[in-house]
C-alpha cells in the first residue's frame, strides 16, 4: 500500500499516518520529495488491506492511497502458473486444451420440440455443450420468466438424447439445489456479477460455474467476485466476457470488450469464455465476433441458436438459425486452425 | 410499437411484418416514405410487447423497432398522478411531505457503543431514520462482511433508545425473514438492482423498501425493476439515486446523477431518495451534494456518520463525524427553506 | 512517481528501473515487500514526468507507474490559494464574488429581432452576460451552421442596446481574430476540449475564455488542457461543466456531473460555470439543475433562452422562453440567498 | 421522422404537431392507440430533419421524436453499394482489396536515425505505409509536442529511402498546407473527431484522410462527422476505430470496440482501419487484438514501432520493437489467410 501526502504535510500528519500503520502491524517507508511525501506501507495482510485505505482517506489530508498487491489470491495466475482446466463430462475447457468448446442452444427453453431440435442440430454442427434458460432474469415482471423446473427437465431430456452436457442459469441461492439436479454447469448471469451470497453458495458446491462479467464490472471487481467462489473451495470456475455497457447502444446492445480476453489470461489461470450473443445483440455480428474472440484467446464460446428466431420468446434478434450456426462452425474451423486451436 | 423498414423494402417484407403483427393480435398502420417505411403497431399488450421486438428484429430486414408505451404501469406516474407517500412509523416520505427525511448512521454496525453513540448523535442533529449495515456486500470475500444478526440486534437496541426507525440492507431472499424482524425499511443495494428474485420476494412483504439504482442501470431498467416489487403488491417503495459509474473515478468514486431526480419525479409517483455518501465517496463533497439533491427535489437523503471515521471498518472515507453531520444539518435547514421544504 | 514491481522481480530488473531513473536525473527509494517492490522516484521535473512513465512501462516487467505530482501548475489552487476573479467589463466572476453571473441568450443568433428581443428580456430578468452562437459546431454538415460574421455583428448590436457583455463560440484558430473583434468572452465548446492549437492560440490573447469540459474528458485531462491557455499567459479562464456522456440518453441528453463543481473548486483557483442547458438537454430540468449548480458552488451559469423555442433553428428543446427564464431567476434569488450568494 | 404523443393528447395538441409539420412542407400520418398517438412525418428533407426534432420537443407535450432516415448520405453504403477503395500510391485499401494494409512506425518522429531505422525495419517485415507524428496532440503543454516541420522532412526522407507512403497527423486548419506538402495521408486524431472546420477544410483537399473515431463518439456522430469531408468533395476517407473510453482503465487504456468494425462495414462503404496501439495501450495486447481486428473485417491496421521503446519520447508502453513487429506480421499472415486476406 502506498500513501501519498502533499510535500508540505506536517510532521504531525506524517506521524498520524505512521501511527495508523503501526497500530495495524505494518511498517512505513517514507520518501520525501518537494511536491509529495510518499509512504510505502509494508506488511499488509488481507485484513488490513480491507480497512486501511478507507481509514487513511478519513484522515482528510491524505491525498491518495494506492493498493499494490493482488487481492484475489486463489484466482490469480500466481496461484497456478499453468492455466487451469475445467472438466465437464468428456469436455475439457482451458488454455491448455486445443479445442475451443462451443456452448450453443436457445436463449429460453420453450418446448420439448424446440429444445430437442436445437440440441440435435447444434450437436451435429459440432457444439460441445448445450445451453438453455429455464429461469430467466427478465427486465420486466411481465416478460416470459422461463419454464422453471419443466425447462430443466427438458434440458435433461435433450442431454439424454444427445450426450451434450447442459449449462443453465441459476438466479438465487434457493434455486441452487434444484438447478444442480439437472445442470452440468451453473451459469451466473451479468446481473448477478456481484451477488455475493449466490457466489459464496456456489463456492460450497463442486459443480463448474460459468460466471459472467457484469455490465459495468471492472476487471478487478470481477476477479474479486470470482474469488468468492474459489474461497469456498470450488475451483471449477469459467470466466465469461459478455459485453459491457457503453455510451452508444444504437447499433449494438453492448460493447464486446475484446481486450478483456488477453487481460484475464494474464491475470488469472481460469478458463475464459466469450458470450458473443449478448456481447453483440445482433445475429449478423455473431460470426465475426466469434472469430475475433477465438484468435484473441477465448477457451470457449457461447451463442444462441433457435429453430425459428422470429417466434422465439426471448432474444430472437441475436439467435442464429441452425443453418447459420453450422455455417459459422465451419468458418471457425479455419480461423481456429490459424491459431493452433480447433472448435 | 413502431417498426422501421428501408424505403426499398419489398411488398413481401412488409407483408411478413404485418403477418407477425396480426398473428399477435395487433393492427398495422403503414406510412410509406421514400427513404423509410414506418409501420405503427396498434393494440400491443404487455405480453406482445415482451416478445415482438426481438421477433421482428429476427426478420433481418427490419431496421429498427421502437417501443413507445410505458411498460412500468404500477410505478408510472400515470397510475397515481399525485406522488405517493411512504409511511415509516411517524416518518412520512414523499413529494407531498415538506420534510426531507434524513437517513444517517454508520456504514457498518461495528459495536454497541458505536451504533448507540451514532444513533444518539444523529437524532440530536435532526435525522429521521437510522441507517446501518449488518449484512455487507463487500467487493472481496476477505473484507469485513458485517455482524449479521448481532448487528440487527444492535440496530433494534438503538431504535429502542432513540425511537428512530431503522433501515438496513437485505442481500438475498433467505435473509428477508430475519432482516424483516428487525428493520423498519429494507434496503436493496446497487449490486442487487436487477436481482429479480429478491425484488419479487420483497414485493410479497408489506414493509417499505429503499431500492437503490444500480451502477449502470438506465432509468427505464430501474423503473422496470421497481415494477417487480409493486407487481407483487408492495407499493411502499422509495427509489434512491446513489451515483452511477463514469469514465473517471480519480477524484470521486461515482457520478451523482442529479438529472435523475427530477426525471424520476416526472416518470413515477414513488418517493425519491439521494444517497450522497455513495454518490460522492468523499466526505468533503457530501454536504454540497446534499444541498444540490434537496433543491433538485429529493424527498429523503442518506448519509454515513461514524464517531471515528479513521477507525471505521468500511467506508471511512465517505463518513461524516457527528459534528460534521450536525453542521451539515444546520446548513441544510436554510437551503431546504429556500425551496419550501424542511429537514 | 512510484514504480511498482512484482515482489519476485530480480535484482537486475530493479537495477534497470534505477538505471532509467538515474539517467533522467532522479533518485530511487526502494521499499521491498513480499508481494511487491515499490520504488519511489524523487526529483522528477515536468519533462521527465512527461516521458518516464511510458518508458518504464516499456520495460515490460513494470507492473504499474503511479504519478503523484500535480502537472497543471498554473491552473492548480496551489498557484493561487485564493480563488481568482475574471473581470468582464463590469461583471466579476469567481468564488469571492457574491453574485452568480447568469449568461443567457439564444443557442444560435438567427435574426436581429430574435437577438435583440432575447437580450432585452434576459437583461430585464437579471442576466449578467448575453450568450449567442454565430459559428455553430453542428453534428451534420447539412445543419444550420450559424450566421457567421453577421451573427457577431448582431451580438454587438445587442450589447450596444443593453450593455450586456457578449460570450460567443470560436471554433478554430483562424476565427480568433474575427470573433475577438466582437466578443467579450471567447467560448470554447465541448468538442474542442482537447483542441490544443486552439487553446494555445487563445492563450496568446488577453481576453477571457469560457472553456467547456469535453463529453468524455476526465477532470485531470480537463485541467491539463486549461493549462495550455494559462501557459501562454492568459489567466482569465472560466471552467464550465456542461454534462458528460453516460450510458443512458433516453431521458436526458447528458449527465450533469454535479460532483465536478466542488472538485474543481478544490483543485483549481479558476472560476466555475455550469451550463445547465447542455447539461440536461431538457427545458423542464433546467431550473432545477440551475438551483443545484448554485448550491454546489457554481460561480456562473449558462442557459439558453429563445423568444419562440418551437421555431428555434437549434436547441429548441432545451431553450427557455423569456417568461420561463424570468420565473427561474426569481426562484434562484431565494436559493442563492440560502448559500450567501445572489444572482 | 416519427412523433410520439401520449394517448390522451388533445386534438389541439395533435393539430399543433401537424401545423409545424405542414409549415415545414411535410405530411403527417396519424396512428391512434390507447396509450400513445404516433405521427409519421413523411417528406422530410435534410434541412427539416436538422431543425424539426428540437422544435417539436419544444412543444413540451411531445414525448419523443424518432429520426428514421440516414442523415449521412455520401458516407452511407446506400451511396455506393460496393465498398470503396482508397488508393495511396501503389497501396490500395478497402474491403475489395485482399491485402490488409499495415501502417507502422513510431508514435513521434524523434530523429533521423530513429525514423529511418524504423522505416527500414517495418518495410522489411511487410508494412505497407509508414506512420509517424510530427505534430503531436499532448495532454499537457509541457509534454514533447513533436518536431514539427523537421519531423515532416524526416518522414519524407524515410519515404524516399523505402518507398513507403507516409501518414501523419494534422492538428488544425493552418497546418493543412504544410502537412500536405509531405504527407500521403492526412491523419485526424481522436481529439479532433468533431473538429468540423478541420474536417471541412480537409474535404477541400484531394488527399486521403485517415479519420479516427473520438473517445466518446457514437457510430452515428462519427459517420456524420465523416460526411463533412465527403460533402466538400473528398471521398478518399478511411475510418479508424482506435478504442473508446470505458469505465475501467486500470489494465488497458481504452476499450477496443471490435463490434464497430462489422457495424461500420454494414453502414458505410468507406474502408475501415483498426488502430490497435491506442485501442489497447499495451504492447502485449497489440498482436492479439491485431488478429481480432483482421478476422472481424478491418481493411488496414495501425501499430506503433520504436527501435528502443524504453527511450521513446511518447507512447513507449504501447510500441513494439522491430523484432516484435516482425513476429506479429508472420503470425498475422496465417490468421489473415484463414479469412481469405493477406497482410
Amino acid at each position: 500500500m502506498i500513501i501519498v501526502l502533499h510535500g508540505a504535510a506536517t510532521e504531525s500528519q506524517v506521524a498520524q499516518v505512521e501511527g495508523l500503520l503501526l497500530e495495524a502491524g505494518l511498517r512505513a517507508d517514507i520518501s520525501r520529495g518537494v511536491e509529495k511525501i510518499v509512504i510505502g506501507a509494508i506488511g499488509a495482510t488481507d485484513e488490513t488491506r480491507a480497512v486501511l485505505p478507507e481509514q487513511l482517506q478519513a484522515l482528510g489530508f491524505v491525498e491518495r492511497v494506492v493498493t499494490v498487491s493482488t487481492p484475489y489470491k486463489r484466482v490469480s495466475r500466481r496461484a497456478h502458473e499453468e492455466g487451469s482446466t475445467v472438466q465437464v463430462g468428456d469436455v475439457a475447457i482451458g488454455e491448455r486444451v486445443p479445442r475451443v468448446a462451443m456452448m450453443a442452444g436457445p436463449c429460453s427453453v420453450e418446448s420439448r420440440e424446440q429444445v430437442l431440435a436445437t440440441a440435435t442440430a447444434v450437436q451435429a454442427a459440432g457444439a460441445a455443450i448445450l445451453r438453455g434458460g429455464a429461469f430467466k432474469p427478465r427486465t420486466l415482471p411481465y416478460d416470459f420468466q422461463g419454464l422453471g423446473q419443466e425447462g430443466l427437465e427438458l434440458l435433461a431430456e435433450a442431454r439424454a438424447a444427445t450426450g451434450l452436457p447442459v449449462v443453465t442459469e441459476v438466479l438465487s441461492t434457493d434455486q441452487i439445489e434444484l438447478v444442480g439436479r439437472y445442470a452440468d454447469i451453473y451459469q451466473v448471469g451479468a446481473r448477478n456479477a456481484q451477488n455475493f451470497p449466490l457466489l459464496s453458495a456456489l463456492g460450497e458446491t463442486r459443480k463448474p460455474v460459468l460466471f459472467k462479467r457484469g455490465m459495468a464490472t471492472t476487471i478487478d471487481e470481477y476477479l474479486k467476485a470470482a474469488e468468492y467462489i474459489l474461497a469456498r473451495g470450488n475451483e471449477a470456475v469459467i470466466l465469461c466476457e459478455r459485453g459491457i455497457r457503453g455510451f452508444d447502444s444504437e447499433h449494438y446492445r453492448n460493447i464486446f470488450d475484446i481486450n478483456a480476453i488477453p487481460t484475464l489470461r494474464r491475470l488469472t489461470h481460469l478458463p475464459i469464455c466469450a458470450d458473443v450473443a449478448h456481447g453483440t445483440g445482433r445475429t449478423d455480428l455473431v460470426p465475426l465476433i466469434a472469430r475475433a474472440a477465438i484468435v484473441a484467446g477465448a477457451d470457449c464460446l457461447m451463442v444462441e441458436v433457435h429453430p425459428d428466431p422470429r417466434h422465439a420468446r426471448s432474444d430472437g434478434g441475436q439467435s442464429l438459425t441452425p443453418d447459420a450456426f453450422a455455417a459459422m462452425m465451419s468458418d471457425l474451423h479455419r480461423v481456429a486452425a490459424a491459431v493452433d486451436r480447433t472448435v
